[in-house]
């Protein structure tokens, strides 16, 4: 008799690269999206006893996909959500799943109709997950790098015999955004607040001085939430990229925050969750998103 | 007023790359690791003000961790426990934290004393999060790839119209085995379990028929749990690693399963989280623990 | 007595991540790189002794990098060549050498005079070889994506037992463009070339039917050279990013180039160099560039 | 008229990642490769007009390495020697190509006849280069990290202003090897060599004081040449992984080479080719081996 027990499982087909040409007209249009489907529900006969009999295949979750592509994908969101109905609604045991996008941006080649380049630093993310009845949309973004030359210090901290930092007054701040927002809603022009939040974001960040990352990143979640009523919830997953003063007095030289060396390893990380003032939270939604506390 | 509440928050240092080496006798040891420091506690006024007063900088973290190497590396676990009792008895607004770790394996150059390679396919992973009075060790690895040339097909799944599938009952199951398991004491040989756990994962991966591979993960975590009384949970992320058979029939050549192609993407995707029965579950402690359900 | 000689050889610091803030008015700057400085010249005796007399400690060469930034960093080009002429002069053995640099683009957030992003698809690189008093400067760039929707085909090749792909008239042809291009001189704006070839090279992926990547890459090569005085050879490596069309018609569905499967692996890889009619080549200064042929 | 003339080209199928089981008896063996394809030859029509007929698609180049790995893969290299053989005498304007391969290595788990997990550090590589009538194999591996927690110094070097280095009697050595060795005939067992080569690496690596990684690298290509009639040349191209001595004075600790910070960027790098005393040299051959001087 066995002495364990299956708790949380899920399972389905990952990075299903599609990309999705509308030519209706001379003017082609361009959609990139690496979809994975995952499904939750009623699976344990296929761990215990290897019965597949409620298996949808992974291969058939990938074929759904490039099928449903067909149809258009005006947003990566509106598109998970129509593989969310139908994976839930087309087998009894398949309870509600998660289902996320990575999308990659493309523009024109000096306006072209056909022809495009990949000019989008960032990688916007989406993901729908169901759960019976209840349907979370979080939407977000990683591998935007920012960064001020100057109005960024950090003072004041509590010093203990470890340590040996310095405080400043007029440093170099850089990080790399990650960040996902919760909808309230699903009834949202996303493709229009995503480049509302981003917008947002960046203009936050290049304002006024930052007393630390924290600081920072706490502004730019008020002024998204307080622009954007359809958004809840903002999490942020942020290295603090370290760019040190270089020490350039052994050469008789003065460096006023002028030459930097940009370092890899060992980096800050600051992560924060901001929550719009009586939303409900959704944590079970955000379990299985990679990276965020 | 503001219209927003910070809740969830973590920050710290990531990734110091730490060698430590014993050299008592001529016969000389190395550990190698990547730490990370992730404090958590009141840390509000640092996102609201701007205000550092309770922000134990993230460079001190760092000294930490090297000064900390000085007394040696016993095991990653032992010195992130020792990691996660300083931090919360030195600072009272540092209520928990999560000190996590990566290992690399090195093996002596033909028995050499102080000549080693880096000879481990996994990198070995250890977690300490701590809340409160409560502690909770979490070990694992990824990157192990793993593959049987025969005993393993997939039948009896459903059919729809977005099926194309064919059922196999001899195919090439490969994964990259990704697992963490939650200890329920620290009072644990560390390394000497880590072994045996990895070792009954290889034993059990290559015993029998595998009719899925949540068949084959759910054997593999029944086989751990079975042997190891001090471990009550176990988790596992495993692509599913297609290797089609090549079609070599416009050549005019059979390939009775000898010839594959080895794809990248898509990937089939299992997830899966076993507990030990009457086990009490420890959800908090896997948040932001990336890439399991 | 040895059977073996030392023949090509070069040594240095790998990889200096130098940033460059101009802050003399309120309206700030900022030139990312990451720098190597490989040393040419007469090392033997470091390789068959290790008397070190001769080397110039590659710790030496990352100083020297980053002191010189602070006299500013025009373009990349010009700070390699600041280089050269340092090492070369300081040290009568050190012959000559290979200084390469990798340039990151930032763009200003909203046009803002301290806080920027990265934005730039493409890393902008940079080679100066010196060889005795023979100078050739190499620029070039890596990472810019480029997809065209139609007006692509690939037809008339030859056909043996092991041709199974069917001839079109009409596909995706996406590549991602990795070239480089040598300068006949040094005096150049090197700035505005780059932005003048990359612009020329985006133009004429654009433009026209393309009959193969060949064919395409060929007159990117004919544009740049026909416009720019200063250069005499191009080289490209670029693969054929295949997007293969979703055979949607086990559903029921058409596909007339709608909905395409990005692949990974294989892909293409069409490598060519093409030289300004009647210049000079100079094989000896492209050896040690990495990935072209 | 054009003013350019193409010259240096090649084109292919890059990265086949092709699996072969033998199965013959209940012992299946598994080799695993990744196979890269470059044509040379008369391609100019392709590039000057767009005319294919004589571009043999890389699609009909992946067909072929599939269809002949059914005959079985004795060695890397025998199989790319049957491809070059193959193409050049097909078609009469292939006049030469470059048919490379990683190599993945397999290991049995618990000496099981069906079951392997991957477990080699280093990738193998192969290069066949066919030019006209002559052939050249050239053999390797990268990725193999190796480390001396002593018996390692660096002295005696040139100091100049920009000199702020110490110098040590006593310090970590770590690089990681990539390494090319050319072979002076096909009469080889390719997979007896390429174990002993690795082997003599490693241990010459081990043995000794180190003076300078040249020192070492040197010794390492004497020993290989010495014991190797079949080879001819050695390239290495190996980072100095620095590994700085972490300073804990500032918290009253000494630190004799206990405790290292391990550096990521920027690092030494030291290449170097080995030839042997009167062998003939084949610089065409090297061309478009990426990453040696």
């Amino acid at each position: 008799m066995s002495e364990i027990v299956l708790t949380s499982n899920q399972y389905g087909k990952a990075e299903n690269r599609v990309v999705r040409i509308v030519r209706d007209t001379d003017r082609h249009e361009i959609t990139d999206l690496n979809v994975t489907s995952l499904l939750h529900g009623d699976f344990e006969a296929a761990h215990t006893e290897g019965d597949n009999g409620h298996v949808v295949p992974t291969d058939t979750q990938k074929n759904t996909v490039f099928a449903f592509a067909k149809d258009g994908i005006p947003s990566p969101e509106v598109f998970l959500l129509r593989l969310a109905d139908h994976f839930t609604s087309e087998f009894d045991w398949v309870t509600g799943g998660r289902w996320s996008a990575e999308e990659y941006g493309w523009s024109r080649i000096h306006d072209h109709d056909h022809a495009f380049f990949r000019n989008t630093p960032e990688t916007r993310t989406a993901v729908v997950v169901r759960d019976g009845d209840k349907t979370t949309v979080i939407a977000g973004f990683f591998g935007l790098t920012v960064l001020k030359t100057t109005q960024s210090g950090f003072v004041g901290y509590p010093k203990d015999k470890y340590t040996t930092l310095q405080e400043t007054q007029d440093r170099i701040l850089a990080t790399e955004v990650a960040t996902r927002w919760r909808y309230n809603t699903t009834d949202v022009d996303f493709n229009a607040v995503y480049d509302s939040v981003r917008d947002t974001m960046l203009s936050t960040f290049s304002q006024g001085y930052s007393k630390a990352l924290q600081h920072t990143l706490y502004q730019m979640a008020e002024a998204v939430i307080s622009k954007h009523d359809c958004i809840d919830e903002i999490k942020f997953s942020c290295p603090n990229k370290h760019h040190f003063t270089s020490d350039l007095s052994p050469f008789g030289l003065e460096n006023p925050n002028e030459v930097f060396y940009a370092a890899d390893r060992p980096y800050g990380l600051i992560e924060a969750t901001v929550l719009r003032k009586g939303a409900v939270t959704a944590d079970a939604a955000w379990v299985g998103i990679a990276g965020f506390c």
